[in-house]
């Protein structure tokens, strides 16, 4: 490929040309929010509830978007036209221009940047579908007292160093725990595990993102019969598990077959996981062989 | 004032045009860092400390500077004069530039972006160090299990979002506890008590800032006989203290009046908040007055 082009503002922008103000309280503060998705034959998935999430953290911090929900729907489709991209990674950022009052949370909403940005998709090794991820529980907490693990916003260091501590550790994906040892999420994703045919995730008071894909599993496993249980889940549990999977939008769902060294369950995917893998890539099926556009 | 200089990567640029690419770290994920001074009479104050802590947490994120501090140092006195402020405030962003490889903590430091900002200084009311300023506890919580809180990072939203808490019960500073309920900073500031003439102030494991005013008040008591304790605090501690004081770069030593409501001390300011702000100020005359540059 050999220029790429960005959406930002209304333009479709040369990759090395997509500039904001470094002044911008997006930069500066990271005020400002994001949102991670890919797209199937050229069909950004589930779009619109990440829209959804986004317009709504937005209107929670006082942030307006210049363009609507439809705006951004259309813009990400032609750029992923422009960028000759099949299936795609997409991020849609929304990001606070510069503050223009000494408080920087005005009773007013603030203006922000509208920018989406679309890659090749770097898929995860399709064996870990098949064998488990190993994973490790890293040092790092999420913080359950604070509202921001509930917006997935421009503040991502905390992630990001977890990330990086599961990895020196030898995995791919750390666990994080919250500060009272309650297990919240995974550094990119977030946590379901079963025993004795119940799902359970944690509860969002646990200091986690309220992922899409965790949503679209907790409603997969409603309509075949296994509701899942948002709780408090302690990490004894965990380790005691039958199964476990890790959900995101890049990944969907991926078995976990350690944690820690420790094995998770019997077989790598266990029943239940492989249930939900499968109606996953129905309704990834479903929505992406529906008419529009 | 017309037109606002800014230092951008080794230009004095206008401040409309200081532009920074979109795709950069510092605003994807807040991977960056900054700094928050202020200068007296044309001199910024303490700046080598800034910078000392500045390239200490660049060093541990991984960030590498296209600058020495001798040359922000530089910089930071011409910006000054260009833009003919005289008592600034002064705020230097390390900002790291787009990831380059997928993952984003390489071995290899990143490359960064410098930027220094100075204003005419917004200061504090001068009545309210003469009567204290009234504060508030706020829900939000500090993530004690995090290194973020002991950088001076741009993931600041968790901090934004308490002061904005704290406005809203009606204080122009929150008051943070951990997530175990233990006292650990302000929204913008640390926090010192002091009871039976003993100072105390919430050690870093809190989850805090490694504030610059802090550790210099924290010499200056030791030099007047007064050796500050570094130690968990109980909020019930906080709040049967005989004085209690906030600190940071741009409110120096702020007395606290009262904490929700709840009167703090008979005097305000007490005498061992006196004597240190007495110190902090021949420290910012020695400072200021010294020759060079």
């Amino acid at each position: 490929m050999t220029t790429v082009k960005i959406f930002l503002n209304g333009n479709f922008v040369e990759k090395d040309k997509v500039t904001i103000s470094a002044l911008d309280a997006g930069l500066l503060y990271g005020f400002g929010l994001f949102e991670t998705l890919r797209s199937y034959q050229g069909k950004p998935f589930l779009l619109d509830r990440h829209l959804e999430r986004l317009f709504s953290s937005a209107q929670t911090l006082g942030l307006r978007s210049a363009f609507s929900e439809q705006e951004i729907e259309k813009a990400t489709l032609q750029l992923l036209k422009i960028n000759a991209l099949s299936d795609a990674y997409i991020k849609i950022v929304l990001s606070k221009k510069e503050e223009t009052s000494p408080n920087i949370c005005s009773e007013e909403p603030s203006d922000s940047d509208l920018l989406i940005i679309v890659r090749e998709l770097q898929a995860y090794p399709p064996d870990l579908y098949g064998q488990g991820m190993k994973t490790v529980v890293v040092d790092i907490r999420q913080n359950e007292g604070s509202p921001i693990p509930h917006f997935k916003s421009l503040n991502f260091l905390n992630n990001i160093l977890a990330r990086e501590e599961a990895r020196q550790k030898g995995a791919l994906e750390g666990i994080m725990l919250n500060n009272q040892g309650l297990v919240a999420e995974g550094t990119m994703s977030n946590i379901f595990m079963i025993k004795r045919e119940t799902i359970a995730t944690p509860s969002l008071e646990t200091g986690l993102l309220p992922g899409i894909t965790r949503a679209v599993v907790m409603e997969l496993a409603q309509d075949i019969g296994h509701p899942v249980q948002e709780r408090k889940i302690f990490l004894s549990e965990l380790l005691e598990a039958e199964e476990c999977f890790l959900t995101n939008s890049l990944m969907e769902i991926m078995p976990v077959s350690s944690v820690g060294g420790i094995k998770i369950g019997t077989e790598v995917p266990g029943s239940v996981t492989r249930a939900l893998m499968e109606e996953y890539q129905k309704l990834v099926y479903r929505e992406s062989a529906s008419q529009d556009p």
